[in-house]
């Protein structure tokens, strides 16, 4: 019997190994930052991708080279996101634009992407194919994600498009290289990306929730600095179908009012409205979706099912 | 007989035209900067790849392909370069940053660079590899620039490995993918990388040198910034070697002083000091060893020496 928790904690350390190793020698303005900001992080997205490789026996060494230059690639856009953002904490730690400057977080962030595409060098075209298409979504995620802010009425399936570029895609990436490296046929590699994808729209929505339900400590940012910057989250859309003037008056009130008694009355609105639970009722459709692709793959291997039930658990 | 500036006229339409298509649908907030940032610039990069290849019968359509993922790559750097530089005006038009901000300069370099790697998507591995190695010079380079803006004892060899990562591997990168499309055997390919490189070496050295010779308005960025940025040059370089007393009498004025006196004084510095001509003979150095590289491959076709002769040229 395998031990989950063990396996992810070996793949995890194997992942660290590999990164603590992927930059050692150049100016110090590039080697600084770039291992200030490897340290850190769940991993989660290359364990997605190793788990999807070792249940469909592909190359394990293929999987831990993806797996290394997705996490790189995800890296990079938190480096460049938080600059975007202005957030200064990521993982514990400093960003590398507040613990240096932001000419030195635009660099590195870059210099990480350069790491990411020079580390899948040896790989199939296929992948590189599939990694530059992951690259132009998370791109236009965030485009849209900026964009959002300055538009009041967004609807759901907008928002669902954003975050499916944003984050959902990369998360499907890991799940689609990992049964590309398997040499799946095509419908199964693209059940696994939907798999992945759907994944990584639960972790997404998951987030929101967390930001109003979990302690500001828990979550690592404030829910108020997102509600100010007008960030658009589910159930803030939820929110504007169902109790627009009431959400409006919050939102009025953010500079003036306290933050513990906005971050009260949002909740509050939330609840009265039934958008608490309604969220959690969607996130476990999504789930469901998810173990259904994985059903009708015939798995004998349990681990997807396992690492889906990590993620879904999370925060509980 | 071939008219050379025909040639290159109609490689730049060319050029220009697959630019103009490079990215039609999309985000706003990506379409309209990416496709603001498109317009102007010599393409001097994609033009030296296209006469490598016509020069060595290898595949026009190949070497396109190339040559706009070379000038996409060009344009990213410069895109985020600006930030880092705060420069306002780029081509005559204003920077990404600066006509929407630093969030969508961020964004749009990133989604440029995406695009560029997007488009060598069916060329060989060997070309991506190249490519890659390119991307980590340029973050490499940038970062030493940056670095030695703090530092004061600069050597000539650490300025010349830092331009050398910065602006000549890429124009480097273009002889270098020309001539491998082209399938010349390694020693030939190396031969007109370094080509290509010192031709790059000698353009970043004519830039210092039309920087204290030519007008503010031909160059289109004021020489006191990068004085008082405390940029190297390789004349601030010579300066600093020969006569630094001198030279930091006038950085220490740089706030105080009228920007005509501090110009006329450094002109006058270099002048007085014979860097002026110094600096000339070294340009012609490189470009003669530019020469002897061409010399060497036997070439019945003369574009490529009209293309260094071009450049050789320019600012005259």
């Amino acid at each position: 019997m395998f031990n989950f928790k063990d396996i992810i904690n070996s793949y995890k350390d194997e992942i660290d190994n590999e990164l603590m190793n992927i930059y050692n020698d150049g100016p110090n303005l590039l080697y600084n930052p770039i291992n200030h900001v490897l340290i850190g992080g769940k991993r989660l997205r290359p364990i997605l991708c190793m788990l999807t490789t070792n249940s469909f026996g592909g190359s394990k060494r293929d999987s831990l080279i993806c797996s290394i230059s997705i996490e790189l690639l995800h890296i990079f856009s938190l480096v460049h996101d938080d600059i975007m953002d202005n957030d200064k904490i990521r993982h514990g730690r400093n960003t590398i634009h507040d613990k240096w400057n932001i000419p030195i977080g635009i660099l590195a962030g870059d210099a990480i992407l350069s790491l990411a595409f020079k580390h899948l060098n040896d790989l199939d075209n296929d992948i590189k194919k599939k990694f530059n298409s992951a690259l132009i979504a998370i791109c236009e995620g965030q485009a849209l994600d900026i964009e959002y802010e300055t538009k009041k009425n967004i609807t759901l399936n907008e928002y669902l498009s954003m975050i499916d570029l944003k984050t959902s895609y990369m998360i499907g990436l890991c799940a689609e290289l990992g049964a590309t490296i398997s040499g799946l046929d095509k419908e199964k590699v693209f059940k696994m990306k939907n798999f992945g994808s759907l994944i990584g729209r639960a972790f997404q929505i998951q987030d929101d929730l967390f930001e109003v339900t979990l302690s500001e400590e828990i979550m690592g940012k404030s829910l108020n600095s997102d509600l100010s910057l007008n960030k658009k989250t589910f159930l803030m859309i939820k929110a504007n179908e169902k109790c627009s003037s009431d959400l409006n008056r919050i939102i009025e009130n953010i500079k003036t009012d306290k933050p513990e008694k906005v971050k009260y009355e949002y909740l509050n609105l939330l609840q009265k409205n039934n958008i608490i639970n309604e969220t959690k009722i969607y996130i476990n459709k999504i789930f469901s979706d998810a173990e259904n692709i994985l059903d009708s793959l015939n798995l004998e291997d349990k681990k997807l099912y396992e690492f889906m039930n990590y993620i879904r658990k999370r925060g509980c």
